[in-house]
Formats: structure tokens, C-alpha cells, sequence
């Protein structure tokens, strides 16, 4: 089989793994990356994670989201069954919407100094009301601080149908 | 429970409050405010509300809308409960479509002194025409007024199909 | 202009008047009938209406649903704008989603002496579920009440799919 | 070219035809067939016939539609061109919604003298409800007549979903 | 307000109630019902629960689905917020889909004694397949055991479209 | 009831008027304007038009349509039950579909003097082929001269899906 | 590799093919037939053919049609690369909607001798209106011949919305 | 963690199973079967598996289908990973999609001994026509034998759209 | 009938004709053109052709798209009958998918001598993948020449889903 | 038959190649390009890829993607067949989704020398989480380096809906 050897493999230790501990109380360590083989080339790598579940901070209760989250690589990328249980780890987690997509994503800026990242959490309604947080950022001193500036400025211009139905 | 803590909810009264009282005359007061944890980090956070409904200001006729509520927070975040109750109040009040769409919006801006703010209503129609006001808002003396202007010059260049059915 | 003539038009008061009144208290006297002229022939008339709202009998917080009415006439049509009115006119009524939709139904039956009606409503969610009620009815002593017991043995087998999004 | 001889296309006369008038009076005899080629075969054929339009016979406002027809032929096939310069005559008549779909229907049994025929009107919302009237026929003494009857008892148990959007 | 009396809501105590405990273990208990005010007259009440997470219980992993309930009342109706928390009681149960499915339908049985009841589970995939379990019941001795029985005969014999995107 | 006062309807005089007049003639003269009550800031008002028809200047026929109209008031809003009179007024007019939308947008501009415009419309096939003429305008003078230039430029660059079912 | 042996593709010559010539006159001759490994169990096949186009037989303008084929094999299976071939026969074939798709079906009748076969044709709309003929087949002193009489019964009992857009 | 115990998972392991070996040759072995806890109670289950692809047995190119298996258990259920392991191995299969979608169902019914069971291909299109076999079974001698004969009859009577796009 | 005059309609001889010729040879000359009104005003003309078919160049395999045209007239308008039978002319040519968009817009670029114009073509998929070509185009010497680079520039970032079912 | 001539065919010896090899081992080889006849005009070409399969580099478990390409030609265009070939070269190719896609786009880079050229992969879920890598080109030291970097800039604003359903 032609591919990524061995030794390129390095640091992925959960993908495959039989023994997975899933924990559900907000874990930062989980996160695993690897190495971005293609560093000469700026590129987008985006995650949709339809399975998000957190509490609500007042009432205990549990929320429901979409998060997408859109990154242009450094050095590294994000392993995505190290993402997986990352997110599972926000289920017993109490926060209000807009500070879980903002946590995601000063999380996985310090595990892998991306040029450019954005999260957008899309959360199921409450009181017949939807919230979708989305904040962004780029890499001071690159291009990229511009580029997050300009993302957000024509950020959702044409918001999706929402009918609660 | 990881996540906000209990001083971090101050001034939050209605969430999860069983002795809600539904008022249905329009009604400022009702909002609710707490503190933005992310303020080094503009973000958008948006509500959809698709539980809108006032009267027509000359028939007394109920009208019908989604209503799409889109800002960038400087120190505050609008309560989403405290924003249902208000947008309930519109339920016996009687104007048109333009009006109630800027109203929301002055509302939110007196509410949150927001750095962006944009409000979009969807109406059902009436006699075969529907009626979809949009309006926007960025804070004097920062890049979010120039924003607020590039929004509204390329606004919804991609128009939603609508037949009636 | 060919078509309906005004002797056949008789008991039609509502529709197109200027001093239409909206009572928001539910009320089954705004509902008006006018003759079928197509008895030899059954057939179904189905009133597609997305803007009922009514109010929660614990809470006294605002539903809305979408309520589909399908009947076959015996005697009587039910004229649109008068049903429109009636349908307004639970708009500060509390009751459960179960009990509108029955009450619906039977006010029709008492307005019209169908041969068959059915009433099916679909309510936005609460809480991050949705409630869809749905009765039928057959006219006692003809065919229709056998088919009203077809129709709900086989009623909704394919629900529709709901994400609340 | 294989296919249909000029003698099998004997009573079509409005098909490319140059010289078509358009009449907006309700006009009957404007309709035309032509002669069923597989009578051995029991089939259907439907027509989907959005462009329909009519005036309200009490304001006299337009009222639009999609038209539904699907017959059983005997010996005869309606013409698609005769149809359409048919259903334009509807143009400036007043009628109820549910009298225009039943004289459709009542017109091509005239014609036609088919095994089956139904007709289902789908009409735009007025004052925020839309009426979709069906009705159908089966050839007396044949077993469409009870087919007729089936079809009518289990019409229209999936509702298409409404919003007036 | 008209509609439902106090009296008449005997036996609800979550619905608007602040103090709601939110249980993660699973929990018959926490279910209320009401009483049915249209035992004259059959009909169905269905709940759409896009919001249900149990785990498996190999893995220990977390799984999401839609679950929709679908049931005919006799003397009671299940209270929709007591439903939401009972779903709730899932989230830390381990057990696989076709359990899940089963045990709802039971417990519902038990607190409901309905005339029919179904519940069918849509799961999301894991390795690109999903699993959608479906389960019914007709009480003995009633036309809904037959009822039931050809329900199931005639289940899903136009499966949704799925593509895991 | 809150909201527009009757001095802040004033030249309103269709609105919900039992003698409305419908003219099936090109009017200009129909339409109607009130005051614009939040000159201070710029917004758009789109109404959505999916009852136009008109007829084929060459053949006489019936042509049909979806008219998207948008603009930025200035001074004036039109009034929305005066400008579906105006649009059935094209009933019995002949014009080719890119005639019909400018002379649309030049009556508007007469009327209300905006700061901007636009009219798409998007009509039904004819021999397979659809058609969807768009014309804008911008004051000369004001920035919204140069914006109107800019919207053209990137009009339209994600064509709908059009299959002619 | 597992699976079809050469001498159970015996009658298949065209498929992989690059000879292939094709045909724009209408020709049976070119079906070709292999043979049913499973005939112990009746089952069904289905052919979605969304690029069928002949000639009108009038005005020799060409039509464009998707045919949907399902038929229940008894010794013989239709080839598909064959089935291409002869659908692209009719390139140059004029006739009318309804003769087409009988013709269809008598021709595989034919080269198959089913147990059931039905053939469906939904065209693009000529002047706003488009047809859909269906026609089916049973097998005579066959269960099937039955089937093809429900199946009939019970067409298109929800026709597909159209909108010519 | 509630729910199924360790001895009700015997036989189960491929679930969670770190060193699972990925065969691409036809294996039947590979399937799984684990103990249905609700034998009192007829159910089904249905697997939505998009990822399917075999090989054409004369060109040798790949094919792609969604795969619906839907099947009513009798003593066993089938374990899904299993299940994933065992459509895997048609990846190097050579076959007709007709004979892939017999076999499937066959290698299935000696593995589990269902009650009843029905699968579903859905193909990609070669040269512009796409197949879709579908067979079922019903144990002999049950009720379950006159199911399969009957959801064969009504098999499928609203294909769904397809335009290859 | 007010509109387009008689002198007006100058150039068009295929409109409304009976006599048409449909010739399936790839014929420039069929093209005709009319007179623009709105010269005052550069606004966008777009043509929706579902219908298009051409031959392989090397297999003679009919090949079928839909094709966008959309432009910025300038003194002329193409007539849409005539469009249609341009297009019809390519059902016998032979040529590359990326060729036929290509002449398409170079002929009308003769015919119109247009300020811009753009056509797209989408062709339905052959061995499992389809081929969407898109050429664009701006008079030398006006403004339109940057557009037209501009419009190239960020051309379709949103490509369509395609899943050829 | 008018279009491409024989030598404009050139170096395409695979399309209509009865004797097609499909290989499952990487290989850049298999690719083909012909004479772009319209260089004197930049456009684009997209394709549409939705039978893409790879597998894990760490577990040989089977992936599958839709791959759009879509790049602006110099000399040479890629001939479809040859690159459908070339992507089921990946069949049993081990390596992650970010890598496939960048090495896609490298070795038609080597192919074509493209003016520009896009990657995008959209790949099914593993754990609940889907990955789609994007990467681009532009030619150095011409126009469409800037343009590369723009595109990369505005990529995915609107990330599509994913529910795993
Ligand atoms: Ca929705
Ligand atoms: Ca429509
Ligand atoms: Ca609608
Ligand atoms: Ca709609
Ligand atoms: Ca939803
Ligand atoms: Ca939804
Ligand atoms: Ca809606
Ligand atoms: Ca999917
Ligand atoms: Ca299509
Ligand atoms: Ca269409
Ligand atoms: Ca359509
Ligand atoms: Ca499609
Ligand atoms: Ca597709
Ligand atoms: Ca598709
Ligand atoms: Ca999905
Ligand atoms: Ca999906």
C-alpha cells in the first residue's frame, strides 16, 4: 500500500486504538497532532461535527449543536479522532453557546498555531430561538491577520432558512 | 460542571425562571445583558427567531415573520431569553414591516452599544407579495461602520426563491 | 365575467370587506359557509394555514403551528377568510396542542355536517421536541365513517424529518 | 421519421400552429383529441399545469395555481396545446377555487368520456391560507367507478409541507 | 384566557417549573401524564426528538438519534417537558439502538396504557453505516393489535435518502 | 395598540380598502407611497412577486413570472397592496420579459425617488428555454451610483438549478 | 475475482464494447438479454433513463424526457449498455408522449417476457404544461396480472411538485 | 452505566476491536450475530449503507451503490461492524448489481434466519441509465411469507427523481 | 394591448411561426436579433436551457447539459425561439464538452455584439464523473473587459453538490 | 458530423478503449491530455468526482470522498477518462484525506501546467466527524497567483449543511 509510512504516523496514537477512554469532563489533553507534509502549499482543512452536546451553565440542561471548524495548517494538523473525543469531553461541560465555539478555537490554536481558524457552532433551538456563535482568527504578523479580518467582515451574509421545523 | 460560573451569570433573571410572565405589549424593559468573556476577539454570534408576529397598523391584522438577528459584541451579550420575551411583546403591536425590523434593531443597539449589529425580516405574504426589510448598524468612529456600509451594498445579491407554496 | 353569481355568493360576508374586526379571543361565530354546488360529485378541500398561534395553558407562553385541514363536504363549503378569522381568534387561548386540534375539528363539524374532516397540526418545538397532533372524523351511518377509521389505522407512516434547524 | 402517420394526427389542429388565438373567456370548445393508439393497455397520463389563473367572483382579484389532471384515456387523448389555450380561458372568470377544479374536471369527462380522471388545484395563499381542492370520477359500470372511490379515500395522507415561503 | 383549567392539569408539575433537576441515569420515573379530554374520538399524537444520546455499550462511546414517538391516547397523555427529561435519562445509558427503541416503547406503554404506539430511531452513523430501528404495539383485545400488526407489515417501504453528507 | 400612529399613515388609502378596483391594464397611476420614518439610516425592503403574468407582445400569450424587487428608500416607501395592483395591471399587457422589468424599475424610481434599486424577474419556459432579465439603478450623485455599478458587476455568478420540473 | 463467470455473460456483447455504434433511428433489434441467476425469488429492477429525447410527430421539435423501467424478471435480464443504445433510438423518432412509453413497454415485453413491467415518462413542459404518461403489465395467468391492475389502481396518488422552474 | 451487560455481548467481537483486518475478497465469515432481548415483540431493523462498491464482471471497472437492508429479526441480530467488515468485502467482487443485491440478501437470511428481510441497491449511473435492484424474503410457513409477496406488489410505486446531477 | 409596437418587433421571423424548421446540423444563421430599448441602462438578460444535447467527437455518444447564458446587451437582444433552434442545431455536432461552451459564446458574440457575456455548461456524468465548462467575456475598451476578469477570478467557490443519483 | 476533426483528437487513446486496464495502484501514468482549441480565452473547467476511494493509512480501513476539480487550462486539458482512471488508482492507496487532495493537485499541476487549479475533497464520516480539504494554484509569475491567493482567502464562507443523515 503506497501512502503515509509509519514514521509519518508519529504522535497518532488514538486513531484505531481499542483501548479509547471516552471522557465526558472538558479535556484539553486529548487533543493529538501530526505533521502537515504539504507546508509549501497554504491550504483549508474544515471539520464538520454534527454531534456536539454540552449544558446549559443555569439550568443544567443539555444543548445541542453543528460546529464546523476551518483551518489553514501550519506545522500541523489536528488528528480528527483526537477532535472526536475533544468534543465529547465539552458533554458535561456547562457554558453559554458563545463561549464553547470561542474556547474550540483558543484550544486549537495552542495545539497547532494554524495560520488561519474558524469555528461556527450551530445550536439547536431553545424557547424557539436558535444561537450560532463564529469567531475566527489569523496569525499576527501574516497575511492571515488581514485575511481573518476580512472573513469576519462578510461573515454570513446570507443566513440558512430557519423554520424550527 | 466545568464552564461559567455563578458570578460570571449576573444579571440574568429570566433564564430558567419558572414565574415568566408573557407580556404582550411592546416592551424595551424586558432585556437582559451579561458580560462578554471574548472581548479581546470580535465575533458574530446570530439568533434565529422564527416565532415573530405583530399587527398590521392599519387592518389589525396579525402578521407573520422569521426574524434574523446577527452583532458583534463590545462588552455585552444579549440574554436569549430576556430577546424572546421582547420579540413575544411585538405580539399586539401594530406596525409596518420596515418599522418593526428598525425598532428591533435601535433596541439591541441602545441594549448592547454593539460594534455591528444587522436585523432581516421574513414576512409571510399578504395579497401574494411578501415584504423582507433589512437593516444594519456599525458603531461610529470604528472599522465597523465601514463594514456595516460594505454589508449593505452587496446585501443579498442571491434572493431566496419564493412561490407562495 | 363568467362564474359564480352574487345569489350564489349568499352568506358570504366577510370576504372583501374593509371593516374586517380581528378578535383575538377564540370565537366560533366568525365562521361562515356557503352552499356547494358540486353535491352529486364528493371531493376534497384541503386549507393549508402556517400562521395559527395560540398560548400555553401552564405557562401562558406563545405556540405556533402549522395546521392542515382536509374535509369532503355534504352541504356546506367553509368560506376561507372566515376560517382565517376563527383560526386568529385562538391567539390568546391556552390550551395543549391535543386539545386545539380536536376543538378545530369538532367547531367544523358543527359548522358544515361534513361527510369526513381531518385536522393535523405541526407546533415548533419546546424544549427541543415537537408535538404534532392529528384527529379525523366519518359522518356516522355512511361510508365516510368506515374510510375516517382507514385513514387513521394507516395515518403518517412516513414521518417527516425533523432537526429542529 | 418513424412514428405517428399525418392520418393518426387527424383533429389536432392547434399544435404549431401559427395563427393561435388566445381567448380569456372561458371557453370550452377550444379543447381537442385525438385517437388512442393502445387500447388494449390501461395507462395514465397526467398534466402538471402550473400557469393557472383565474379572478375571485366576489372581488374580482387573480387568484394563481398549479393544476394537477391525470386520466385513464378510453378512445380518446386531450391534445396538450388544446389544454392549454383550455385553461388560459379561465383567465378572466370568477369562481371559487373549489368550482374551478370541478369543472375542469367535468369538461374533459365531456370530451374525453375516460375510464378515470382527477384533477387536484393547488392554489397561491390569500390573507395567509391556501385551499387545494381534488376531486375525481370512475367510468359508471366499470371497475374505475370503484377505483374512483378508492383513490378518494385515501387522498392526500402526506400533506406537502406550507409555509407561505 | 379560555381553554384548559387548573384542575385540568393535574399531575403536571415539570412543565414551567424552575427548579428542574436534569438527570443523566436512566429514569422511568420521571415521566407525568394528563388526562385525555377527547376519549370520544381516536387520534394520534406524535413527538419529533432530534435531541437523543445514549452510549454504546461496548465502546462506551457516545451515539446520537431521532427518535419519533407516535401513539394513539386511551385515558392519558404523556407531558411533553416529563418526555424531554426522560429522554434525557439516556445519556449515560449504554445499550445498543435496538434496545433503546424497545425500552421507550415500553416504559411508554406502562405509564400510558395506549390504545397504539410506535417509535422509530434514526441513528447517526458509525463506519459509514446507521441503523434505524423501528417497534410498534396494538393493545390485546382491541382492533389496534391488528392495527399494529399491519403497520409494521407495511413500515418504510420508501427509505429516506441517505449518504452520510 | 402601539406603533404607527393614523397621521403616519396618511396617502395609505388601498390598504385594507373593501372597493378595491382591480385594473387589468398597464396604471401606472395605482401605486402609492408613505413616509419613510428611519431616513437616518440606509436599509433595504424586498418584496417578493411570484404572481406576475403579462402577455407575448408577438403571439398574444400568457407569459408568467416571479418578480424579486429590491430597493433603498430614500424619502418614500410604496405601499405593498398598491404595488401588487400595480403588478396585476400587466395582466393584459404585451411586452417581451426584458422589457417588462425596466419599465417595472423606472416607475419605481418615478414614484419614490430611492437611493437604489432592483427588479429580477424570472419567468416560466417557453419552448425550453426560461428567461431572467435584472436591471438596477443607483442616484447619480450619491454612493449608491457606484454600488449599483458594483452589484451588476457580480450579479448573479451562482445561477439556480433549472431543470423545467 | 469473485463473482459472474465468463459463460454466464454469454448474449452480452456490447457492454465494454469500443465499437459501439449508435443508433438515432428507432431499432429494437439492438436489446440484448442475459440470464437470471435468481429466479427462485421474484424481485424488482429499476432503470433511471433521465436523458431520453425523440421528435414531436407534428412539428418534428425535439422532446426531452426521464423514463423510469422496473420490471419484475422471469428467465431474463435486460442489458443496460443495450437498453442505452435503444432509448437513444428514438433521437430521430416522432411520436407522442403517450406512444413512447407504450412502445417502450411492448418492445421489452417482448425481449423479456416478464413476470411485471411498468414504464414511466415525465417531459419537459411545451406552452407551461408538461406530460407524464405511465403504463404497466402483468403477466396473463400469472399473480402479476393482478398486481399490474393494483399497481395501477393506486398511481401517482401524490404527484411530484412542479413549478417549471 | 446501565444497559446491556458483558454476557449479553457474547459473540460480539469486532465492536471496538483495535486490530480489525480489512479483507476486499468476498468473505461471508466475517458476519457477526448477537441475541435479540425482545423476541415478544415483531421489529424491524434497517441499515443505511452509502459506501458500497463492487466491480463490473466483464469490464472490470468499479461500480458505487447505497445499499437499505431492512429486516424484521427472529432470534439474532446482526452486529453492524460486522455488517461494515462483510459490504467491504464486495470491494474486489465481480458482479452484476443484480446479483450483488441477491446475494447480500441470501448471505444474510443464513446468518440470521429472519422473519423477514428486504435489500435495496441504489447505483450510479453508467452511461446515463443507473440500476436499482430491490428483492425480499419472507420465512415459509410464518405470516411473514405473505408480507414479502405483499411489500413486493407495492413495491416502489414513487420512483424517486433522478437527472444524474 | 399596450407594449412592444409592431416596428418593434423588427428582425423577428421565428417567434410565433408554424412553418419552423428544426435542422439538427450545428447553423450559426438560425440566430436572430432584436432591437434594446433600455440602452440608458446596462442590465443582465439570462437564459435558462435545460435541453441541450451534442454528439462525443470520438464515440458519437449523445451527450446532454443544461447551458446558462447570461449577458449585458448592447444595441441588440437575441430572440429566445431562435436561441432555442441555435441550440437544437447542436444535436448531430461532435465535439468536446469545453469546445461547445466555447462557440456557443464566441457566436453570440458575433450576433450581439454584446458588452458581456458568460455561458456554463453542465453535462450529465459519463464513467462516473461529469464535466462542467464555463467561458466569460467583456467588450475590449469598456469597462466590461475588467468585469469580465473579475467574474472569472472568483468563479464558482461554491461548486454544487453532486452525488450523480 | 461537424466539431473536432481526428487530429484534434490526438493523444487520446483511452476514451471509447474497449480494452481499458483498470489499475488499483497509484498511478500518475494513466493521465491524458489533448490541445486546448480556445486559448485565446481563460475559462474553466470543473469535474465532478463523487466515486472516490482511498484507504486509512493507519487502519486499511476504506474511505470515500467527492472530489471537485476545477482549473483554468494553458495548452492542455485533461482528457475525463484518463483522470477517471487515475482516481481509481487510489483504490488501494493508504493515506490521509488532507494528502490526497494535495497530491491530486500536484501531479495535474505536472499534467497540465495549469494557469490555475483547485482540490476539493468532501469525505464521508468516521466517528461522527467528516473532513474536507481544499488546496489551490496559480501559475507563477502570471495573474493567477494573485488569484489563487483570493480564493484561498474567501474559501467555504458557507459551509454546506451536515447532519450525517
Ligand atoms: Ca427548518
Ligand atoms: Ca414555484
Ligand atoms: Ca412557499
Ligand atoms: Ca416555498
Ligand atoms: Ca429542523
Ligand atoms: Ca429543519
Ligand atoms: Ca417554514
Ligand atoms: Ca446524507
Ligand atoms: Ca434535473
Ligand atoms: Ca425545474
Ligand atoms: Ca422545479
Ligand atoms: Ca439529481
Ligand atoms: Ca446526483
Ligand atoms: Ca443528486
Ligand atoms: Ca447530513
Ligand atoms: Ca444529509
Amino acid at each position: 500500500m503506497s501512502g503515509r509510512k509509519d514514521h509519518e504516523l508519529e504522535g497518532v496514537t488514538l486513531l484505531g486504538n481499542k483501548n479509547t477512554m471516552y471522557t465526558f469532563d472538558y479535556n484539553f489533553d486529548v487533543l493529538e497532532r501530526f505533521t502537515n507534509k504539504h507546508i509549501d502549499n497554504d491550504y483549508f482543512v474544515k471539520f464538520n461535527c454534527p454531534e456536539f452536546t454540552s449544558l446549559c451553565p443555569k439550568t443544567g440542561q443539555p444543548d445541542f449543536a453543528t460546529i464546523y471548524i476551518s483551518y489553514v495548517p501550519d506545522q500541523y494538523l489536528v488528528e480528527s479522532k483526537s477532535l472526536k473525543l475533544y468534543l465529547f469531553s465539552f458533554r458535561n461541560h456547562g457554558d453559554f453557546h458563545e463561549d464553547c465555539v470561542n474556547i474550540i478555537m483558543k484550544d486549537l490554536i495552542k495545539l497547532l498555531d494554524p495560520k488561519y481558524i474558524e469555528v461556527w457552532g450551530k445550536f439547536t433551538p431553545r424557547g424557539g430561538i436558535s444561537i450560532d456563535p463564529y469567531c475566527n482568527y489569523g496569525k499576527q504578523g501574516t497575511k492571515w491577520e488581514e485575511i481573518a479580518y476580512k472573513r469576519l467582515c462578510y461573515h454570513d451574509m446570507y443566513p440558512e432558512k430557519i423554520d424550527n421545523r
